[in-house]
Parts: C-alpha cells; sequence; structure tokens
C-alpha cells in the first residue's frame, strides 16, 4: 500500500511549476539540442529538495545504488533507455561485467544490483557480476527475500582486459562510487568500455565542481524560463584546504558560512520568505569524519567547533587539510505522513526513467535524509516524470509535479556532464 | 474493467516462446546491430495473428490509427521513444505539423490523433494538425468525449514548404496512408522531414514486397533461435496484373491458391497440424473492391467465383487489372471470453512502446478482423513486452507472450525498414 503523500502543492513553487509546464516543448527541445553536444552519465541519480518557494538538487550520485526502488510499471522506462545508451556506446555489446561495491552486501544492496542486473539482461546483455573485493575468492550466491539469487565471481585481470572465469565482456559497469580511490586493477583498461569512466569516482569529483557546472546550466535555463536561477539553484562556496584542527582552519570556515548565509539572507528577504535561512557544510569530495553539518546561527557554530574538538582530541595523528563546500540549505516541504522527504530522480542515459521519495521520520526538514536510520522508507513515485498534464491549475497535479522534478533532475544530470568533460584526464587528446 | 483473456497459453507454441525466451540477449543484440545498418520506420503497428502452433505477422501498418487504444501507462514509453526519435531525424526541431486522414473524423479517429498530439508534445514539439482535404477550408475544432478538444486547420502550401496560418513546421508526420494516392501538395518538398516518406504510401507499397522481405529477416532471425522460419512466417505468393473479370484471370489466381494450400498443406503434415489449412486473397496494394477472401477449399473457390461474378455484373467499365497476394491464412486461438482476438503490436522508432488486441465477437477464427462491426473492441496490454519473467514455464506468462509478439512485431517493421529501402525513388542518389 502506498501511503498517502502530502506533496507540498500550494506555495510559490506553483509559478515555478507553471513556468515549467508552460516552457515544456521548449525545455525538451533545448535538452535535446545540449545532448547533441554533451554526452549524458551513463546513469545517475539525482537527489531533489523542495522548499516551497524553491526546487534544487542537492547531490548528483553516478553510481545510483537504489533501482530495486523503482517500481515494475517503471522498468520498461529504464530497460528502453538502457538499449539506447548501449546502442550508442557499444551496439555489438554482448556481455556486460557489472561492478558492486566493496564488503558484505545489504539485502537492498543485492536487491538494486538484481534489479540492474534485470534491466540490462532484458535490454540484451549477458549480465555477472564481478567483484573487486580482494576479500572475494571465490563466488558467492545470496538469496534475496523474493527467492532471486545474486551471483558476485571475482574479477580476473589480465594485462589488458577485466573479466570473469570463461566470461570475456566488452563493457564494464561500476555500481561502486570509488570513494576509497581507483584501484590499480581498473586502472589501463583500454580495449574495454569502462562506464562511468575512472574520473566519475570521487578520487576526482568535487561537489563544487558539480555545482558549479550546474550554476552555469542554470542561469541558461533560468533564461528559457524567465525566473531567476536561484529558484532551482543552490547557492555555495568552496573552502580549500581547511586544516579544521587550527584556529585558523575553522575561522576560515566561519567565514564562509557567514558569507553563504548573508546571500541566502538577502535572497530571503528578496522573495519575503519568513522561514531560517541555513547552510550545510560537507565534505567537497568523498565523505569526512565530520559528516554533514547544518548550520542555521552562532549556536550552531559553536556546536560545530566543540564537534571539531572533540574529533581532535584522542586523536594520534591531527586531522589533515581537507576541502571543504558551504551549501545553501534548502528545506524540504515534502512530507508522507509525518515523515519529511526528498524526492530523488532516478536516469538512464538522457532519459528519466523513475524515482522515489526517500522518506527519514528521525530528521528535521533542514537536515540530510540520506543516512541510515529505521525511519528510512523509500516510496517509489506513482507516475512517471514524462506525463505532465497542462491545463491543471498548478500544484493540483503530482505528474506536473514529477514532470517538474525531472527537469530539475536532468539539469542536474547535464551539469555532470560538463563536469565530466572538464575532469576528463584524456580531453586534450582529442582537441 | 478488463476482461479475463484467454490466450493460448497452451500448445506447440510454447516451445517457441521459450526459444525466444532463452535467446533474449542475443535477440536484442541482433536488433541493434540490424538498426545500424538499417533506419526503422518512424512509428508503424503490427497485427500479430498466434495460431497456437505458429506466430506471424498478417500486416504492417506504416500510419498506425489506433494509438487511442494505448494505456496511460504505456504512454511514457511513447514518449521516450519519440524523443529518441526525433533526436535522430531532426534533433533542432521544434514544430510538427500533423497529416490525418481525409474525411469525417470518428471518434475514435479524434482521439488517435489527440493521443499523438499529446505524445509528440511531451516529447517537446509544438504539435498542430494540418488537414489535406480540399473540403476543410477553415479551422474545425472537434469536441472528445473527454474534454479535450482537436483541431484541423487547412494547410498552407508555397513553392517550396508546408505549413499553416503562422506555423511553420520543419517536421511533417502524415497520419495518412495516402491509399488514395500521394497528393500533389506533399510533393517537391525539400526542406522539410516528410515523415514517413511519400513511397511508405499504398501508391507505392505492395504487400508482397512487404512479406517477401519478412521472408528474408524471418529466416535469419529463425536460424539464430534454431527453429524453422515458417512457425514465424506466412508462406504467400503474388498474383501480378490479374484481370478478375475474365476467366484466364481467375484461372490464374487458383492456381496460385492451390498452389499456396499445397505448401501450407506440406507443412501442416510435417507438424501434425489437424487443424484445415486456408490462405487469404487480399489486394497487393490499398483496398479492392473485393475485399479480403478465406478461402479453405474448392466450394469456397466457388463462392469466389460467384462473388467476382457479381462484381462484375451491371458494371459499366470492366474491372481493371490488378495484383492480389495469396497468403497463407494463420488462425487465431485468441479469445477474450468467447470473442476471437488478435494482438497489435505498436513500436515508435525501435522500441515496442505497447499495444492491444483487437477483438471482434461476429468473426470466425479464420477471418480478418481489421473489418468495422460492433463487435470490435480494443482491449490494451496490461503489461509492457519489454519485462519478459525468464524461467517461468513456458505459456504460463502473460509478459513473456506479449514479449514474443514484441519480437515477431518488430521483425515484421525491420522487414519494412528494408522494405522501405529497397523502393526508396532517392536511393541511388546516395550510392
Amino acid at each position: 500500500m502506498v501511503p498517502h503523500l502530502i506533496t507540498a502543492l500550494t506555495g510559490p513553487i506553483n509559478e515555478l511549476e507553471q513556468r515549467v509546464l508552460d516552457s515544456m516543448p521548449a525545455i525538451e527541445r533545448w535538452f535535446r539540442l545540449e545532448w547533441m553536444e554533451h554526452t549524458p552519465p551513463f546513469y545517475s541519480a539525482v537527489d531533489v529538495r523542495n522548499a516551497g518557494f524553491k526546487l534544487a538538487p542537492v547531490d548528483t550520485n553516478l553510481y545510483p545504488r537504489g533501482w530495486n526502488n523503482l517500481t515494475t510499471e517503471m522498468l520498461p522506462l529504464a530497460v528502453q533507455a538502457a538499449m539506447a545508451a548501449i546502442e550508442k556506446i557499444c551496439p555489438e555489446a554482448r556481455n556486460l561485467l557489472m561492478i558492486p561495491e566493496n564488503g558484505q552486501p545489504s539485502s537492498f544492496y543485492l536487491a538494486n544490483l538484481a534489479q540492474l542486473q534485470r534491466i540490462f539482461n532484458m535490454a540484451g546483455l549477458n549480465v555477472r557480476l564481478g567483484s573487486i573485493d580482494p576479500a572475494v575468492k571465490k563466488n558467492i550466491t545470496f538469496e534475496l527475500q523474493n527467492g532471486d539469487h545474486v551471483t558476485l565471481e571475482p574479477v580476473i585481470r589480465n594485462k589488458r582486459r577485466l573479466g570473469l572465469k570463461d566470461f570475456d565482456p566488452c563493457t564494464i559497469l561500476l555500481n561502486n562510487d570509488l570513494s576509497a580511490g581507483a584501484p590499480g586493477i581498473l586502472e589501463e583498461i583500454y580495449e574495454q568500455y569502462l562506464l562511468p569512466p575512472l574520473h566519475a569516482g570521487w578520487t576526482t569529483r568535487r561537489k563544487s565542481t558539480h555545482f558549479k557546472c550546474y550554476e552555469e546550466v542554470s542561469k541558461r535555463l533560468g533564461k528559457l524560463l524567465g525566473v531567476d536561477p536561484w529558484l532551482i539553484h543552490p547557492l555555495f562556496d568552496r573552502c580549500e584546504n581547511l586544516t579544521l584542527g587550527q584556529d585558523s582552519g575553522f575561522d576560515a570556515l566561519q567565514t564562509q558560512v557567514d558569507s553563504v548565509l548573508t546571500r541566502v539572507k538577502r535572497k530571503y528577504k528578496e522573495y519575503g520568505i519568513k522561514e531560517k535561512p541555513f547552510v550545510v557544510v560537507k565534505s567537497d569530495h568523498g565523505a569526512h569524519e565530520l559528516g554533514i553539518v547544518t548550520v542555521r546561527d552562532a549556536k550552531d557554530l559553536q556546536t560545530l567547533q566543540e564537534r571539531i574538538q572533540t574529533l581532535n582530541k584522542g586523536r594520534k595523528s591531527p586531522i589533515l587539510p581537507h576541502d571543504f563546500m558551504v551549501q545553501e540549505g534548502v528545506l524540504t516541504q515534502e512530507r508522507v505522513n509525518d515523515a519529511v522527504a526528498e524526492p530523488v530522480v532516478y536516469m538512464m542515459d538522457r532519459y528519466v526513467v523513475g524515482g522515489f521519495y526517500r522518506i527519514h521520520a528521525g530528521r528535521g526538514i533542514d537536515e540530510n535524509l540520506n543516512a541510515p536510520g529505521a525511519g528510512f522508507v523509500p516510496l517509489a513515485f506513482e507516475h512517471s516524470a514524462q506525463l505532465p498534464q497542462p491545463g491543471v491549475k498548478p500544484g493540483a497535479s503530482v505528474p506536473n509535479r514529477f514532470y517538474m522534478y525531472g527537469v530539475v533532475g536532468r539539469l542536474a544530470m547535464l551539469a555532470a556532464s560538463y563536469e565530466l568533460e572538464a575532469t576528463d584526464p584524456d580531453a586534450q587528446d582529442f582537441e
């Protein structure tokens, strides 16, 4: 049973929705032209937050791991998009090797792997799972709750190719975000397609680079829609090379927090928004032991300082310098029953193929929901994001709301495409 | 409410289904490679008949007019496929002009037009309907049962382009099969994309050419599956330039009927099929006043002869020589309640986007169902043809059955692609 979803169907977001709907053919054409010049990531997922007065992406994942949360009704869209993606990248492909995350897989993650395997199998590929976890020395088969089976096999690397016993794939799909660094076993693979490319991993990626690209495309879409790009874009700043253990490091962070908060406050004032502005401090790449911290005021800053001091105490080695991003916090006004919810848009190639709500009963409207907790419940989108209902009053139609989420999701995917182009180590070879 | 569908889920067709499922990745790869060399028709619909022992297309329509019969759940697939099609043909497209059939539109046909307009609008185009019917001299707006409106506008032709008042399309989509001949107003349009091309109309098309191409591709798919291509292919022969009014004409037809019947009987014997074989006589292009005639035996032949004599009587002008096709009749073993049903597979670009059952309570299992009659009821496929369930016992899964229909539908579409290449009047320009 699908619980009643209280999407924030009122408020100023409706004006944005109306603009998006009115511009639908222009938006679709704009994306179409962009994809003539830029290559979409193979697959992606974007966390979107709807504050009731603005709608913005807060995270773009290039190794989505929640495919199991899509409904069966959405799968044909994913299969069709997978067909289109394969056709463009490697039409002659026969065998696909999927590389999952290392470590003991949770039942959710196994369901995700089974779903991906199913999608690419339906799209016409033999799909097997090869683990690059050194602990996986022989085949391991897991049984899922629905009776399906998932088998992880140890990969075999020779000088030029990566494969499995009796399985020589032409394409390798990573479902492993390489946050621990790109392992040598994946390097210097020149004869096979490696998707996404290694520089899409967190060793190379920087959130601030992504949001810089997002700022650029959101300005252009904003112009097309005739709206302030801030309505779809979270303000941010980068704090480079901060040594949090030192006072100078904390001071620099505080200055940056103040700067972003001031810009956010100015925007809130411009739009007459009564909510309390806040910013989110997060590592600019991968994860940091500090975690993701919400800062609303001086009190929160003090708490942050105490937290850093605690981290510092009792350590043998000092905290190393690290890059952070200070990002405008985007409230979420979405609720499922009483729990805070944020939509996650799933894309394959250039197409939105589905999505779900991430719901966290134990978290506040200004907190990160992508956290463990008994209250995390995925709730699949009931409708496709491709079927808006023009003519319906803004805010009165869930399909129209989903369409808008899909536009913002695709905008963040486009930003990821710009980002990957800018960070491609081989790009100069073709210039 | 969807009535209970009695698909023939038993019988020798199960072996074919099993082969198709087992070969799924190979089939998908084969199609992928074919589409690298050949261009799929922009859209198409294929009538498929499931005889319980064989499954074959009997008609391939390049101007499908039943889009209204697809369910809302299937629409996102059509939108996504339309996006892919437009992106390949004319990514910069902004305005699409759709040309409907001439004459007074039925409410069904209007619903079809509204659905197509919706699909292409969602795919990012401004869509308007331009009539080439000389009777349409000013805009006419029709109201549909669901409250939607469809407006037909008279087209405006200048020397180089076709358009509407204040609407200059870059792409023109025909939903008019041109069976009355390609009108001058559509000729010599070199600056705009005309889809499908004029030679896809019935002035140029020949059913026998289509089935000749189908024979070729079905042999290749048969080889891939390791099955006799006859299991997916209806035997046929062409009777060129028959003057039915003359004894010699009828004799030639009779000889051809006997020849095809003999070949069918041989196949039935080979497979131990107890059903009574039959053939269908139809015009090789467009429609003929004789209609579509089922011939089982000498008695049917005599009835056919009498019918021709009746046609001949009281005519001022003699029946002109015409080309006919004698095609192996394919029984349909599908039923919805007690009515005979045949599946129709709908495709956009290379993708199966849905389908429905054509159900005719007043017709027999060996008769053409595409005929007017109170009993004609479309019943949308409940499941996508893209989600087979491997591992399920053959014949026990409707999605698996639909997948097989989708494969045969796409095979007929591939044949249409070969056919359009072979008949392209401009092809030599590029050689």
